[in-house]
């Protein structure tokens, strides 16, 4: 993006909680030149991020806080986003990109279409990085180091705004990874949506049995780790459900038949089990090892 | 148990891996007076126990490593119990205690009956316990702190005798729990082992995925930690499922009916899905924040 001459660019992070807070520290120590404003609905949570070095300046009106921003970054719960376009689109400048960090893609990326102005580019994105703290004081410069940041450029993109919000991913230690919304939406339904109704159908069908006094004392690290998704924010994640509907439901009904075939093989003689379990540990001990070695140290 | 005075009563451990090596290790710490004999079908990992100094003497003869006990716990894997039992039957002298530590414990408790000399006092036990990595290397004297320490005595058992090995499970700081050996097999197939076949059937839902390829690029550490059990070792997940059918497999239908009625919420409008949520985070974090009050720092 040009900007005047004399002025560094201006950022604006919207939402500066635990993605927006990190992306703040992690853009200001990456020196990519930016001007850092955060504006955040809680006012606190903004004074929060500024006293934490995560912005330059905190801007408590959203019209203020944009109408010179080259770069936007919505930050906030997928939920919110739509009224948070409607709120910026009047305000932006012809040529500004916008880019958010929400949960599902497809439908963020059809209601940038609809609501911001004809010369604002739309790159859709998210940094596959959290943690189960959420707010600004648990924000980490550290936080995509070594994550996978999801890029889903809306119609509106041309290869200038696609480099950079790419730029800002790779500047922060993330790696971009361009994917069709409909296909992120599909993908993050079976590597995290459902993780997380596993877990909590997990908490359910333990804590509600009547033997839960029983279960509760004989439970343990394994049962506490596997569980541990079931303890994120309700209501975060019934908004995922519901803007990811129908691919987490795809995705349940192919684990219930993979769990059926799991039930056969314990009725077997042991033989076909110990080759499945065999089988997924290869898989999942291979993956870890990617991972590790694809992550910077 | 009396012993002939001048002698300090004999303990001896069968299968001086991670369970077995750590009960070393926190025994001789904890300074019950027992010497401690250490036995592996491995003789390097016996020779390993001793070197750590999870145990006073490595007998590599299993006769003479049992006959002059006045405790044996086998702390071998379940699939070996059965044959072990009747290796030590014929060298047991009279009134010897015998405990295990067994993941399942009908099936134990029934070999004990059946295989077990009369005069020798039999209690089953599960320490809940445990970590990925396995052998004496991977022992640690503080492995039992605050654990459940489940108890099931067989029909042989006198008082006395149970007493004996509660107060070795509260000597390495565990807290004893009786439990019948059905209802303890039906407790742990809800807390540990369709919790590892939930992690399994993840690990193959996604892992033989077309997309699996993109799917290992978008999976972060929400995946990686509710798949960890996944990597814990087929051949004793194998025997512990065929030894704990009946319990897993009804746990296993229980869980599918909970999985349907998460995905039945999902297709609503959200606000019985949000209960749900709200009610499993509430149930999850009461038992984290219970187990931590309960658990010695």
């Amino acid at each position: 993006m040009p900007s005047p001459a004399g002025r560094a660019r201006q950022l604006t992070i919207v939402g500066v909680g635990l993605i927006g807070g990190s992306l703040g520290l992690a853009l200001r120590q990456a020196g990519l030149g930016y001007t850092i404003v955060g504006h955040d609905r809680e006012h606190s949570e903004a004074g929060k991020a500024k006293r934490m070095g995560a912005i330059d300046r905190a801007e408590w009106n959203l019209p203020a806080a944009v109408e010179a921003a080259d770069v936007v970054v919505v930050a906030t719960p997928v939920q919110a986003v739509e009224q948070v376009f409607r709120d910026l689109a009047p305000h932006l400048k012809p040529g500004c990109i916008v880019t958010d960090t929400a949960s599902t893609k497809a439908r963020v990326v059809d209601w940038a279409e609809e609501i911001l102005p004809a010369g604002v580019r739309f790159v859709g994105g998210h940094p596959m990085a959290g943690k189960e703290t959420s707010g600004a004081e648990a924000a980490e410069a550290t936080l995509f180091k070594g994550a996978t940041w999801c890029l889903a450029p809306g119609s509106s993109a041309d290869p200038a705004a696609i480099e950079t919000v790419a730029s800002i991913a790779r500047a922060v230690g993330a790696r971009p990874f361009f994917v069709d919304p409909t296909e992120h939406d599909s993908f993050v339904a079976a590597v995290s949506h459902v993780p997380f109704l596993l877990s909590v159908g997990l908490v359910r069908l333990t804590t509600e049995s009547p033997a839960w006094r029983d279960l509760a004392r004989v439970a343990a690290s394994g049962f506490r780790d596997i569980t541990r998704l079931a303890s994120g924010d309700p209501t975060m994640h019934r908004d995922i459900c519901v803007t990811n509907r129908e691919s987490i439901l795809r995705w349940i009904a192919a684990y219930q038949a993979e769990l059926s075939e799991l039930a056969e093989a314990i009725e077997g003689d042991g033989t076909k089990l110990e080759r499945m379990l065999k089988e997924a540990k290869e898989a999942r001990d291979v993956w870890v090892a990617s991972r590790r070695l694809t992550e910077p140290t």
